[in-house]
């Protein structure tokens, strides 16, 4: 990777990233008339239409932060609050279910927005038929991830919807923990030139792990989702490197997604090194045959860390200290210009432009 | 009403008290293979699922208590969080829509529990297709709810099915809160003999509006739901009355379903008097109609009140003194045996028991 930034080199390619950038800029309109798919993908349209209609009629600083976690103060305390709703299909697939999915994803948000997790609230809504052995799995899965990610399910509830009115068990699961740093402290948006951008492992394999559980594709793979608690991955990295600037999981949109919020909300360029990004042979090679980039595969354990440029290679021991961390790397780094973009440059030498997803190659991975 | 305990009357009504006594001591067990729409009810099958599954798996003390809110304790703050998934079937329906009923809802599980409502997450799963003039629609009605009831919504999260995976739109709310009254100061089964029972105004009205607004009966109302945040209503009540000993919401299974968790987690019971609850004629008559009682049938912005019975003329002119308990009642007071019961004296002078709500006569009212 070469250390200087990248300059747009000429003036078509300057028009092309004006264009980009007048695009972004511009007010948030979800030009559609019904949802999409691609809505829910978490890649642009999600984007748009959060822009467009949630932050529109809910504005709020809070909420405009766009973090994975609010940071509130409650009386005399600070309380981190996220929510997400699961509804991924299959329901069991190799390395997991719905259940632990739940949890660990609302854990993860908690613990990467720099909050310790402490309690889960639980909300089903269960189609008519829906067999309650898989449920007892479900909820076994969902009270052993909370043991092992050290949270507690102190509330929940429980809606029924006829038969053909959802797809056998939804979840939505909301979390409070407490913050170890102030607001603000850990934010995408404090990145800035000459940071290192981290992976906590290999990328992708959640998202190509529930492709495959849904057969249809002639393809079989020796791989297991990731979904995984990283509380503690995330509790061993703060307490080690005081540079890290913000983390985040990289989830539906996968880490390229990650990346492009960060070039946006810090108004900086990240620079990945494609051959330093870890990937499993096994989701390379579905990705290949699938047509996709790992880089916009979801994760449901691997996390993305900024960090001073400084103190990389502290933030890499952290991480790789932790089991969950063994594979981490050092990915790319953040540079200046072009803002708001994320390049990468390629095994063969070429830099391209690694924009947000479009659409929704894989929906409901989550 | 008399002022004396109802006692059993012989020996049949005795063996008839004890066989329910037994059933409902037996521990809890899910019978059916599969979930059914009483499983969503709020009633009897809902308790039985909680109780023999996600209490069983989850067990910890703050879920036993299952209050509509727990009561946390982060760092040095108590907080309160509270959630529910709403999926009411029509979207749009007189007097309100899903979006402000899913703001309601969590407001008032909130506000019930002894919390000042704070913030909000939301969760929406939408269905692929769905008109996104009706999202506009329903997010409005969410961000106006929020302004009405002193509360911001502050983070959140969007999943898209498939066609035909969902019924255009539910939402998830969770909600945290700042405590007004230390942990367990305000609980049903703090409930003692000669306690009073109220409601904060006419029963039955959103389970109605949602029923007709289905169509299919031939029958019109001029109802509309009464939808609505009690956050003003239990503040003004809570400061003007020392001796509240619970609240709740009469949502799903109504009335009669808070009235009998009231009676077996204080072990006493309930006496109502049929003619002291008030009804409008309207509703009245559509469960005549519906050959169901009102006692059963939701309402989302009334509350019951539990209070010592010396104050409970100082609890009705509290609530009668804010615009949405201008209806108010004394409907009840509370008395040693049978314990575990709820008994309604009729008009008739006879005396009949108020179970829990069996089956599932309104689904997807809230």
């Amino acid at each position: 990777m070469k250390s200087a930034d990248i300059p747009a080199q000429d003036a078509r390619e300057r028009e092309v990233l004006d264009r980009i950038d007048r695009a972004r800029r511009a007010r948030a309109r979800v030009r559609e008339e019904r949802v999409t798919l691609a809505h829910g993908s978490g890649g642009k349209a999600t984007h748009t239409l959060i822009e467009a209609i949630f932050l529109e009629a809910f504005r709020n600083p809070l909420l405009e932060e766009l973090d994975d976690a609010a940071q509130l103060r409650l009386g005399d305390a600070g309380v981190a609050l996220t929510t997400d709703s699961f509804v991924v299909s299959p329901l069991f697939f190799p390395g997991g279910n719905i259940g632990d999915l739940a949890v660990n994803g609302t854990v993860n948000d908690l613990a990467v927005s720099g909050a310790v997790p402490r309690y889960l609230s639980a909300g089903f809504i269960l189609e008519e038929g829906f067999p309650i052995a898989d449920l007892n799995r479900i909820v076994a899965s969902m009270a052993a991830a909370a043991r092992e990610a050290g949270v507690e399910i102190v509330t929940g509830d429980t809606k029924v919807v006829q038969r053909g009115k959802a797809d056998g068990c939804y979840i939505n699961t909301a979390g409070v923990g407490v913050p170890r740093r102030p607001p603000g402290a850990l934010s995408l948006a404090s990145a800035r030139a000459g940071d290192a951008v981290l992976v906590s492992g290999p990328i992708g394999e959640h998202g190509i792990t529930i492709m495959l559980a849904r057969g249809g594709l002639d393809l079989e793979a020796d791989l297991v989702s990731d979904t995984a608690s990283v509380a503690g991955l995330v509790a061993g990295l703060l307490e080690a490197v005081p540079g890290v600037r913000a983390m985040r999981d990289a989830t539906r949109g996968g880490v390229a997604t990650v990346l492009n919020e960060l070039a946006m909300a810090a108004e900086v360029s990240v620079v990945l090194d494609e051959g330093a990004v870890p990937v499993r042979p096994e989701v390379r090679g579905a990705c290949e045959l699938l047509g996709i980039d790992p880089l916009y595969v979801a994760c449901e354990g691997r996390i993305v860390v900024v960090v001073d440029g400084d103190q990389a290679q502290d933030a890499l021991a952290a991480l790789r200290a932790h089991p969950l961390g063994e594979q981490a790397a050092v990915i790319g780094r953040v540079a200046a210009d072009p803002p708001g973009l994320v390049l990468l440059s390629t095994a063969f030498g070429g830099t391209r432009i690694v924009d947000m997803l479009v659409g929704d190659p894989l929906p409901r991975i989550c």
